[in-house]
């Protein structure tokens, strides 16, 4: 099929864009003493993360117990769930999955040690566990320091847990558009993880992994030699709101490869288009899509099913029927709307991809 | 099963309320000359579609094909599509679903009517075509007077199709405020609608319905005698930005009943808690979701899978583990989210509906 054939609202994957980003972070790390887990929150699709781990990741991170289900389902044999899980009833799921399959978890409370520790019991699993430790988004995790060997120090006492690092990851850091501002972020991160690994290590508890980063820092955390495991998602696809960061020429460049194909429905007047993807189509959580290569022509404003393209005078306009590629302004939550890629290599459709994990909440 | 056992995240329909909700806008045209088509983009639910039928309405609204086709499917017989539907492929299924139901149609675009007659004569159907005018909302739709007259001629013209009046819905002012502006807005929307209406009807053509207004404006377009029928969605769940807006003594008054049911997974201080219903579970565009009779605890921040809540000095913060409702900031994209709605009477889980037309977007 021709991808000018392809209906809207859909979204597409260029191939071509995709597997040079997959190459560039797989150079970006080579020969570098770290390993690549990219996380999958951004794409939630076995088939994504199977070429990861063919590209050279030694397996990937997710969110939600949900997510590993369906990534472990479609193949992957090492899944961290970089986050905390709590409730008997996903817990008792992330113990039975970790019979399975290699499988960590992130921790960070005394209460949720103890309920992890339970639930391997009751499954029969010993669980590696790694403490999060808050680097500055102030999210999840406890403290660095102190509080973080306290935590250690109930993981490693666990009969049914492994002690397995740490996860340092600063998601508030990631969009801080200038690279000084980046770098002094993930500087002041850096030196928070290296005096919580060699406390817990000076209390006599092996730190094996120390794990985060994303598309928007990782470089950082790679040039410090803190990290073992980075975790960027976003670079596969990238999105408006990591093209607006500033990089800088150290800095592996990724391309858009994730588009959401729309089609011109009405045209009211010389100024105005509205297009059928809409708030439901692409999330705005994170700015506006942006219109791919149509100078003087801007995505305005959304509303559940339009988008209102704003033509600028003299801008070569789209016209009704005509179809045309938008930019996520935010990759993660704009694939979590679709249960399909629409994989395009060249002007033809090469293959559809499930979005395995698609409103995989719980 | 008991409500408090549900997993979460989850999308939780209370039923005493959502009843309630239908009763009222039952009542509020009850014996008035204005028939009830809500709005099915709100629920994309044929569970709910059905529920609303049988308390008076006519049919349903959408705005794209594949909702029509996924309300057919449920048992819906006549449907609206409050939209224009651009392009050969759309068209065809269309006039295919025609074939089996009552379906109307909108239009604004000469171009777009030709088109909307070559896919009924290739079905060998008769389609309605109501000409969608622009009364404020500035998205699609021809302006009134002359434009919608010659369009109106153009429908009435095709030998397929069928003019079955106008779409006159002002998406703008729904979310104005205070019933001042609302008032004012829907004032001028209706003097467009009527000489409109004049001109086309002066025509010798007959303008069998006017059709528009939504949960923020309605009452205004009941009270103006102008419309035929009314298409609100929202009513029958409210969400956070309804909830902003003042009613006043004459407004039938809705309740909350769709909430998004998370779970503190962290607690890292005093003043903080995580929730696990984050940018994937509870759509941002008009705003945070709110936590619901918690007072000093306030939903403050999303990222994809974390909520934050914030707690202010002194008020009761929820444990570790502990569930608790949100109050959507914007209900129709976050049903989106979903595939169940889980519905719940006095703490027990009564149904599992199927978000039928979820992603339904083409």
């Amino acid at each position: 099929m021709l991808f000018a054939d392809v209906d809207t609202p859909a979204l597409i994957l260029d191939l071509d864009a995709f597997e040079r980003n997959l190459a560039r972070m797989a150079e970006a790390v080579r020969g570098k003493p770290v390993r690549l887990r990219p996380h999958a929150k951004s794409h939630k699709c076995a088939e994504i993360a199977l070429r990861q781990v063919a590209a050279g990741a030694v397996g990937v991170c997710c969110q939600k117990v949900s997510e590993a289900e369906a990534l472990v389902a479609g193949g992957i044999k090492d899944v961290l769930i970089a986050n905390e899980v709590v409730g008997a009833g996903k817990l008792d799921r992330l113990a039975a999955l970790a019979r399975k399959t290699q499988l960590a978890v992130c921790a960070d409370a005394a209460e949720n040690v103890n309920d992890l520790d339970a639930a391997a019991a009751r499954a029969g699993v010993r669980l590696d566990v790694l403490v999060e430790i808050n680097v500055g988004a102030d999210r999840c995790g406890v403290e660095p320091g102190a509080p973080a060997l306290a935590l250690a120090r109930n993981v490693a006492a666990s009969r049914n847990l492994r002690f397995a690092g740490l996860q340092a990851y600063h998601g508030g850091a990631q969009h801080l558009r200038s690279v000084a501002e980046r770098s002094g972020a993930i500087a002041r991160t850096v030196d928070l993880v290296r005096s919580t690994r060699a406390l817990i290590e000076q209390d006599g508890i092996a730190c094996a992994t120390v794990t985060g980063a994303g598309t928007g820092s990782f470089p950082l955390e790679l040039a410090s030699g803190a990290y073992d495991e980075l975790q960027p998602g976003s670079y596969i696809f990238m999105d408006a709101d990591y093209n607006r960061n500033e990089y800088d020429a150290a800095w592996p460049r990724f391309e858009q490869s994730l588009f959401v194909w729309t089609t011109v429905m009405s045209r009211p007047n010389a100024a105005r288009a509205v297009v059928d993807a809409g708030l439901k189509a692409s999330s705005v959580d994170s700015g506006m899509p942006q219109t791919w290569q149509l100078p003087g022509v801007d995505y305005a404003k959304a509303s559940d099913e339009h988008g209102v393209l704003a033509i600028a005078p003299g801008a070569t306009a789209p016209a009704l029927g005509a179809k045309l590629l938008l930019v996520p302004g935010h990759c993660d939550p704009t694939v979590n709307l679709y249960d399909w890629y629409v994989c395009v290599r060249r002007g033809v459709v090469e293959a559809l991809w499930p979005v395995s994990a698609r409103g995989a909440l719980w």
